[in-house]
């Protein structure tokens, strides 16, 4: 039994071993998913640093005796909105810093003022202040419902109830109000300021500009991805099982973009004037152009559907179109590359319209292909794929239009 | 001039008549709309009652002398975090409770120890401090970047770091640290007790239900649409300009339902168990069968580009494929319908099954109907909708698979 013992003991050690082996490889496993998170955008790891940074400069204030005692113990107001309106984008913390302002100031006022006509009615001071606070606060959150109220204010509300209620109910309590509010006005003020200052003097990162970005790289995928989807379809026929090619899977990060497109939108216009966006960017533009962008990528999702499908056409067949179809995948592709250099650049280019042109010229003769092709049932594949590229033509050109006017004006 | 004067007079009182119009037309409206957002759906009204009451709640411990005394002028920490933490959905609420309390505590208990530590180090104190908020604030703040933190724990990052500046910062002004974190603590406590009270107890809106509505309210959607678009496409073919149906549209919802599934999804899983929901009911499959059903949209978009394009095939080739297209396309909607019915009663039921392989023996058919067909060339068109139709049916049926694999487990 000794050596049964010894085995297990063996056995125990080998497992526990085991065990922290694994958790070893976990930790690492994770450690290098984050390293690699920073490592692709080191703005991200900056923007850690710049929150670190702020943070510290506004501790200064409580450290520094002449500065404590201008804005007393109020101090902790303003590392609050620190940590609270610090954004990754500028356009964030612009809207933060505007909502949390104005949100505190008009509750403050307005708690001011129930406060005072509170505290003539004697007794009935309580009532009236939490019947108030009831209704105001019912009232506010409902308002987060309306569409627009969300977009725009809905950290503002969060904070004007906030405000309302700790001024209203502290007011039962603490005599110096109006001294309470100066003070919470200036700390914030603080928090705000130097908020703004670091976000926007280091490396500022804008939500119009990412959206830009956002947007052309978009259409560089969906026309690569477009590209290699033809490709793919007309391969297959060779080689009986080709795996997809990666590139061709571009289109799906189109699919689900308009989620964050709207954020970014939403933040983009809190954005003061920068490099090459004006105050009044028409970054309504860019939701439309990704709205039809989307378009474009359901068009791909089902041509690549078609080129994974079972039933295909024959080779023959395949062979009669093969350059026709081609051609116009090439020039699509063509004409979104021309489309993101153009909002890349921000004009109109002449070489848009060339391009469009050519498309156009190339989807016609397609066409004509397919009537003078012998009428064989199974052509019906590549038809379907030419009617695609029609809806693709018809939906890019939407989207150039929509493009130029967003130039234009 | 008199009469020119009194021209000018009446034409601006008419200008103003106008503007107080046209401003009263616009309140008008505005009120119209957020009167219909509350009508729609009550609970939205509901919430904002909600919220009043449990901060009227609240507030009574501020205006009660024993309970005042209890919890000292913390009280106001019990208001902020009904208003911080109060959210729509119970799985909301849980969610940031959680964070909350998780964050408050374990960012109290660092920064007591750290702060301990430099008040041993004597004049060095503000540098430790300081260095320490710098790099806590910066690695918490890179966290978020991280998506599993982002998804689960975004909230909590922030209350982190704001309760470790907080009580760092202050804890070299304030001496009875120990009693102000208690405090902090108990304040906390209340608030995070009397918004999950109220939340759960007064009409409760449970995310895991709302996401189960959606999932089954948008596979409807997606049956009625496909069968309209169908329809939509013979149609066509004998009126020549028919306004499009409306019920065809249904789809549009599905296609960009990701970010509120994957929300909701999110917070379902902080629920406890609630009617027919367990505790680890697989909220995730949710997401997958959403996902199938975007990919069934995609489809339908497709559909519908078609029925809507220039070119259609002729009238005697629709004639011959009508039948077998209608068919699939009502024995498609039938299996979504019937899908619907059984993840809304969360069984799989015999059915369900019954409804696929009808589905097949229709797909089937369509196919065979399409092989004995004269092979005009502009048969394509409807090809193009039977592969669609194929595809379709594929993506059903793994919806199906991932739906039915939920139930069992």
């Amino acid at each position: 039994t000794v050596e049964h013992e010894a085995g297990l003991a063996a056995r125990a050690w080998a497992w526990l071993l085991a065990c922290v082996a694994a958790a070893w490889g976990r930790v690492d496993a994770f450690a290098r998913k984050v390293w690699r998170i920073g490592a692709d955008d080191p703005r991200k790891v900056v923007h850690g640093l710049k929150v670190g940074l702020s943070l510290a400069l506004v501790s200064v204030f409580y450290y520094t005796r002449p500065l404590y005692d201008g804005v007393g113990g109020a101090a902790m107001w303003a590392i609050m909105t620190v940590v609270v309106v610090f954004e990754y984008t500028v356009g964030g913390g612009v809207y933060k810093s505007f909502n949390r302002a104005v949100a505190t100031a008009s509750a403050g006022v307005l708690a001011l003022g129930v406060h005072w006509v509170a505290s003539k009615s004697g007794e009935f001071e309580p009532y009236i202040l939490t019947g108030s606070l009831f209704l105001l606060a019912a009232a506010a959150t409902f308002s987060r419902f309306i569409p627009t109220v969300k977009a725009r204010f809905d950290y503002g509300v969060t904070i004007f109830i906030l405000t309302y209620s700790l001024v209203a109910v502290s007011g039962y309590r603490v005599d110096q109000l109006a001294t309470l509010a100066q003070q919470r006005v200036s700390t914030i003020a603080i928090g705000i300021f130097m908020c703004l200052a670091v976000s926007v003097l280091i490396c500022p990162v804008w939500a119009g500009q990412e959206l830009h970005l956002l947007t052309t790289r978009n259409m560089d995928k969906l026309a690569s991805s477009l590209e290699a989807c033809v490709e793919d379809y007309f391969a297959q026929a060779t080689t009986a099982t080709t795996t997809k090619s990666t590139k061709s899977d571009g289109y799906k990060c189109v699919l689900n973009s308009k989620a964050s497109e709207d954020a970014q939108a939403n933040l983009a216009r809190w954005e003061p004037a920068h490099g090459r966006f004006g105050f009044r960017h028409p970054y309504g533009q860019y939701c439309k152009i990704g709205a039809a962008m989307r378009a474009c990528a359901y068009c791909v999702e089902a041509l690549s559907t078609c080129a994974g499908a079972e039933a295909q056409a024959p080779e023959h067949v395949k062979r009669l179109l093969r350059d026709a179809c081609a051609r116009v995948a090439a020039r699509c592709a063509r004409v979104l590359g021309e489309a993101s250099r153009s909002v890349g650049a921000m004009e109109s280019s002449r070489a848009l319209d060339f391009a469009v042109a050519e498309m156009n010229t190339a989807v016609h003769e397609l066409q004509g292909d397919m009537r003078s092709l012998p009428s064989s049932m199974l052509a019906v594949k590549m038809a379907e794929e030419a009617s695609l590229m029609d809806t693709m033509a018809v939906f890019t050109v939407a989207s150039l239009l929509v493009e130029v006017s967003a130039r234009v004006e």
